[in-house]
């Protein structure tokens, strides 16, 4: 690989990076080059406009997060309860790698983008909503299982569930980043949403 | 009241309304003067910076919020988990009226201004800490006094659950403003997540 496709990777982590650490509407595109240290020229070359850059950031985030759920999902453990465990486990990983690199937790890269462009880019917003609908999705499917083997009380329904999981993982990671708390507190804060839905006798031994 | 005190307030209500239906940063003072019918020397005879206009935006939305609140809470019921479903209600019922005006779910004026502020402006970030904790003491103050109405299983921590509660309504909003869903799902969304830490013979009765 040459130098032309570094420029583009370049490109889209130094767009990550700073997306994060302020927000993409604070960024310029003349921000972004001399962070990524590239010519505005080469810029537009491998993406068209901002939009297109946003695009790709969030691709980039939603590769790596695709990763560490299936990761965690794989190796988490016998039940479906102890692999939906790990799994908000991974997602809290995340945050606190975001806090150890930028010195605080930054927010969700997806949900940033979906509260700030939702209303100004529908066609950003519908990639947005497709990235968190896939990670109800991948929630669901553990909920689900968990279903075939009695883990839930009565009543409890696993897409339901998965719903509030994915709502409250939004809601948990932009109240740490507004309130300045620690990254630490978001998997526990996971946690107890799923154990409370659990039959008392699963609760006990997971 | 005459007509400065008049314009102070147009400019409030327009910026209140342009944050909401795009975004703080896509707003500019110029949209916002020219939004408010008000020159933009006079903008800044009463914003010294866009930061105080949106610090006057928040307390717009909080003063508003508060009363909702409160009034739920006063009416709700005759108990602590009716008063609690009554404010969850209150919450859905700003999403639906902003829904109704804007025609769309344009998300919470709180959690919105967090996601794009939090890391950029830590003053601005401090008050909108200030008011979503605000939220969840008002909300444990019930789920407390349902603990003394035993209405929650063994086990369930009030604090926690209106710690959970203010998560949730975050990552609802955020999650039916990226989807454009209807802003009638977000009320139902809150009462699952109480009625699921309810012992089962209030769950019957509520």
């Amino acid at each position: 690989m040459g130098r032309v496709s570094d420029a583009g990777e370049r490109i889209v982590r130094a767009a990550a990076r700073l997306f994060l650490t302020r927000s993409c509407q604070d960024v310029s595109i003349d921000d972004i080059c001399a962070a990524a240290d590239v010519r505005k020229g080469s810029f537009y070359h491998y993406f068209p406009s901002k939009a297109d850059l946003v695009k790709a950031v969030v691709d980039l985030h939603a590769s790596a997060l695709w990763d560490a759920m299936d990761s965690a999902r794989d190796t988490g453990g016998e039940t479906a309860v102890r692999r939906l465990f790990a799994m908000a486990d991974a997602i809290g990983a995340i945050q606190t790698e975001f806090e150890q690199r930028h010195g605080r937790v930054v927010g969700c890269p997806f949900g940033n983008l979906a509260a700030e462009l939702s209303t100004i880019n529908p066609e950003l917003s519908d990639h947005l909503a497709q990235v968190l609908g896939e990670i109800e999705r991948r929630l669901a499917v553990v909920c689900r299982a968990a279903v075939d083997e009695g883990a839930w009380r009565p009543g409890v329904d696993p897409d339901q569930l998965a719903r509030s999981l994915n709502a409250l993982i939004q809601g948990t990671i932009l109240l740490a980043k507004v309130n300045g708390s620690c990254a630490a507190s978001i998997g526990p804060a996971l946690h107890s949403l799923v154990a409370n839905h659990l039959k008392d006798d699963v609760a006990a031994v997971v």
